[in-house]
């Protein structure tokens, strides 16, 4: 326990002295979403920020992971990139259900985190993974990327100067047109898929920079489902109603998403002066616009655009749209790291465990509407076996 | 009973025999709605249709509409404008709780009646209503005046011709700013009051524009309420979700409404294919954008215009935005009439009774969600004594 103290301080020391070179990046995963990381990482300046090393289930797909994107070290499994000594800043970029395993393993290595979403496999576990970084004096962040966005970060800057006045309704959406029996397979996946887990935390993110952290009183959520692998179902659309927060008591918000379809992606806040809207695509967003009422027919609008940098030198084709705008959160991260922050505050740690105690209703809502029960949520994903595991020890539904 | 059938046979042969003359409309209420549907009216040609006839509680209120106005006559009461022989068809611009009892006056003197929004006060006066104008022979009509406005007419087109594919979302919205303390106290009114009677029909009759008139298996909400006039709650915003419809399980909606600001009042259809949207203001639209989806990111996008007639000659100032747009309606309704159609197409009495029955169950979960009870339900305005009356008889809850 005192060499696990020790090493927590030597890192978080190691971070905070990094000023004056690099921040060095390890990532753990090397699949879609940590090669489109790596790639937007490149975009910081090389004295800031680089990624020294990759590790991967098997040392053959680290090493053409690290080959393809130039990174110097390949390491066989998540331990031996997480225990390397020149890494001092872990990204999880391995598939959804291995996330907080993951996170334990950079955690108890004494390593700061960043893990791709969804962070936990719900609120309870997410609650204990920060309770966890918190004990440990390490930095932990969920990959809410949208509101490092400068789009977003302006948003949040109009709403807190009351730009739009108090605000009283949000509406979000994000639906995308996924092929369960193709390559989305996760989709259904019985832990980590459903349109809850795939998608949702983004408008409820959206939702929650207006209305706050705290839970609402009132999560209402119907929807439509869909088979899950192996049995059950998976929450396929979500049709959702949040009311009830804390000290916005005139605020209500509605979630549409889906796996049907591409929506319009869109959110727009209401407030008593006028509408805020995040444009297409909300979750990657680079325009926005502010409607100030003019009696109740009329507005003067004015629309802001923060054009998304351009993709980096040095990174493959990404595999998702907008991967470059990674970068905004990576550099959060750096700064959080210099300043001995252990949680950043574009998106705390209370927000991410909110967002997924919200999805756990929604999902849980959808699936007793479709006449359906989450069977699997007792089973996880087991790192060394790659294969399902009983609900570990010592939790609780 | 044979008197009261051949007078019902009289009066549809008035109206199928009207053809070469105009249909002559009688006015029940002398009101805000009233002014402005007389207004509208008279953009429909002097041979097509005319208003001949006003009623009000007093003749002095119904006097001074009718010189206002330029229409020929002014009775005192309902039931006397209901019976008077020269009215083809009864349009009720009354206060929102009175609708049903004079809709009741106009069938019972063997007149069609086109009913202001809402038609009754929650879903099974409304079938109550529908059942009693279809034993009786009689047209009926909700004004759901935005169905029939050309933008609403082009987009039921859009959506049946499959422009965008298989609907598997709807989004939609409707907010203003009331001021329950001032001029708009029928806000909190404990009857007709709260968001759900005064707008929230607009956002569902979209839904159904997609969706169809079957009740959706599943609608919840939640909101915020405040105190209603009297005790009790009254709904202040909703945020819904509806889903389970009928031969579309597929299909998830949302639906947000406040009273607190003006919302973008928007709908977005979302397909398969692509998206169309009726822009602001959709209960009185005039444009729609249709969005064809070229891959995840990039769609084909075109705005269709259509904009609403001027403001007719003769007409008062409107007090409500878009009264122009009465017109739309009106027209539907002489047409019907010629035809000898009991309903519109463009908006069936079994859209009226589902609209209703949602919106009774808006109001019921928001205002249960807010710790509240409904507690005036029992109540009915008596347009008799022009004040509360008991439940009526025989009627259930």
């Amino acid at each position: 326990m005192l060499l696990s103290l020790l090493l927590v301080a030597a890192s978080n020391d190691d971070a905070a002295c990094a000023a004056g070179r690099p921040i060095r990046w390890g990532i753990m995963g090397s699949g879609l979403i940590s090669s489109d990381f790596v790639g937007a990482l490149k975009a910081l300046p090389a004295d800031e920020a680089k990624v020294i090393a990759v590790g991967a289930r098997s040392l053959e797909a680290a090493q053409a992971f690290a080959t393809s994107l130039g990174v110097p070290k390949a390491h066989a499994g998540y331990e031996a990139l997480a225990n390397d000594p020149d890494v001092d800043v872990v990204y999880v970029g391995t598939v959804a259900q291995t996330h907080a395993d993951c996170a334990r393993i950079a955690l108890a290595a004494g390593k700061p985190v960043l893990v791709e979403k969804p962070l936990a496999m719900n609120g309870e576990e997410a609650a204990e993974l920060v309770a966890l970084a918190k004990s440990r004096g390490l930095f932990l962040l969920e990959g809410m990327w949208t509101r490092f966005f400068p789009a977003v970060v302006k948003a949040r800057e109009l709403l807190e100067a009351g730009a739009i006045g108090e605000v009283v309704a949000v509406s979000a959406d994000f639906g995308w047109p996924a092929d369960p029996d193709g390559e989305h397979g996760r989709t259904v996946d019985p832990v980590s898929g459903g349109v809850g887990m795939d998608v949702a935390m983004y408008p409820v993110a959206h939702v929650l920079l207006a209305a706050g952290a705290t839970p609402p009183a009132s999560v209402v959520a119907t929807g439509s489902t869909r088979p899950a692998a192996g049995g059950g179902r998976v929450d396929w659309s979500v049709a959702a109603g949040l009311s009830g927060f804390g000290d916005r008591p005139a605020l209500s918000a509605t979630v549409l998403c889906t796996l049907d379809a591409s929506t319009p992606e869109e959110v727009v806040y209401t407030g008593k002066k006028g509408t805020l809207r995040l444009h297409r695509p909300a979750h990657t967003p680079s325009r926005l616009t502010l409607s100030i009422a003019e009696g109740r027919e009329a507005s003067t609008d004015e629309t802001l655009e923060f054009a998304l940098p351009p993709v980096p030198a040095g990174a493959l084709p990404f595999n998702y749209p907008g991967s470059q705008g990674f970068v905004y959160e990576a550099a959060a991260v750096n700064r959080a790291l210099r300043e001995g922050r252990l949680e950043a505050e574009e998106w705390t740690h209370a927000e991410s465990v909110t967002t997924q105690r919200i999805v756990d209703q929604l999902r849980s809502s959808v699936v007793r509407a479709g006449g359906g029960k989450r069977e699997a949520r007792g089973r996880w994903w087991d790192l060394r076996t790659w294969g399902w595991r009983a609900r570990r020890e010592g939790a609780t539904e």
